[in-house]
């Protein structure tokens, strides 16, 4: 299965999905394009140095979100590809992107969703005091961070937790489990019935 | 401290509390009164097996929760009540009662709040499809399930869980961590600020 993984700035997700290729872990599927929504970030970079096809399609050089997706399934389109992985892409697909990989797209959220959707999970996990948090990788519905969910796992939080060291633990689970339903999705392992992700090995 | 354990229903959370106080591990905190609002439930049998003080306020025999309520704290000073531990009590209390006992009311939650609040919260993680859910340890606070968490503690959710197999799992955390929770606060170990919890030794 052509997978492409869409990023927006540092890559460590894209990182453990190369690292995870190398090493013959993501069963039958294929890293094939990397897109970038933002020119000159260190994501392109691990791309180039892994010999994967790599892009720019900057959303500020289209005037509509329907535009910008628009040059991105074309981009897609032209590259064969079955499947897509967000990997810290830090841009809302609309409806229409959702629906034409409706079940090929997967997310990873640094936070237990239903808890803490959207922007800096760890700083509001931290904020509201939980003591437990983690990470949560789904596939990409219509909502913010609300899609099936493949897995999760817990990391607790401490008293001395910043949002920076706390995402730095639940990055660790991230770049564990996201490689890992990559694998499972390109396997077709994976079936979502009534919003419940189910293992069918 | 002087403690009342609000109930509803079974009351095994009463019966964790009875018994970690029995094996003297509730610190200076002191059973002293069971209150449920409901007639010939189980969690009365349970603390009259104790040699507890023990009555019903039932709310259908207020009119208003104002009513209930004053019959309540009137029964809970009468009592020299200094604190109040909710063990599946299952009626929301107002903010007037809330303020009265600022934090000092807990509450145990069957689910890693701000997840699934309200009732029925094993179900909901079901028909949510998480993989991991968990119990909170929490001040009572205006909201509902909303207060500032004490612990929390995570499970997995397996995929032939039923509402009724989690939450049993759950209720081994709570029936661990809502004693613990009792004695930290009867020893005045805990401080909130702006909605955390810290513990003091």
């Amino acid at each position: 299965m052509r997978i492409a993984v869409l990023v927006s700035g540092s890559g460590t997700n894209l990182q453990a999905l190369i690292d995870a290729s190398s090493r013959g872990e993501l069963g039958p599927a294929q890293l094939c394009l990397v897109v970038s929504n933002r020119p000159g970030v260190r994501a392109l970079e691990r791309a180039a140095d892994a010999g994967l096809a790599n892009l720019v399609i900057n959303h500020r050089n289209h005037d509509t979100r329907r535009a910008f997706e628009d040059a991105l399934l074309e981009a897609l389109e032209a590259n064969g590809i079955e499947a897509v992985i967000l990997a810290g892409f830090m841009r809302i697909l609309s409806p229409f992107f959702v629906e034409k990989f409706e079940n090929r797209i997967l997310n990873t959220h640094p936070a237990l969703c239903p808890s803490f959707p959207g922007i800096n999970a760890p700083q509001q996990a931290i904020t509201a005091g939980v003591k437990v948090s983690g990470c949560t990788v789904h596939f990409v519905d219509t909502g913010v961070d609300t899609g099936p969910i493949i897995f999760q796992e817990a990391v607790e939080v401490s008293p001395i937790d910043t949002a920076e060291t706390l995402h730095a633990r639940i990055q660790n689970l991230e770049h564990r489990l996201l490689p890992r339903a990559t694998k499972l999705l390109a396997a077709g392992s994976l079936r979502v019935q009534e919003g419940i992700v189910s293992q069918h090995p």
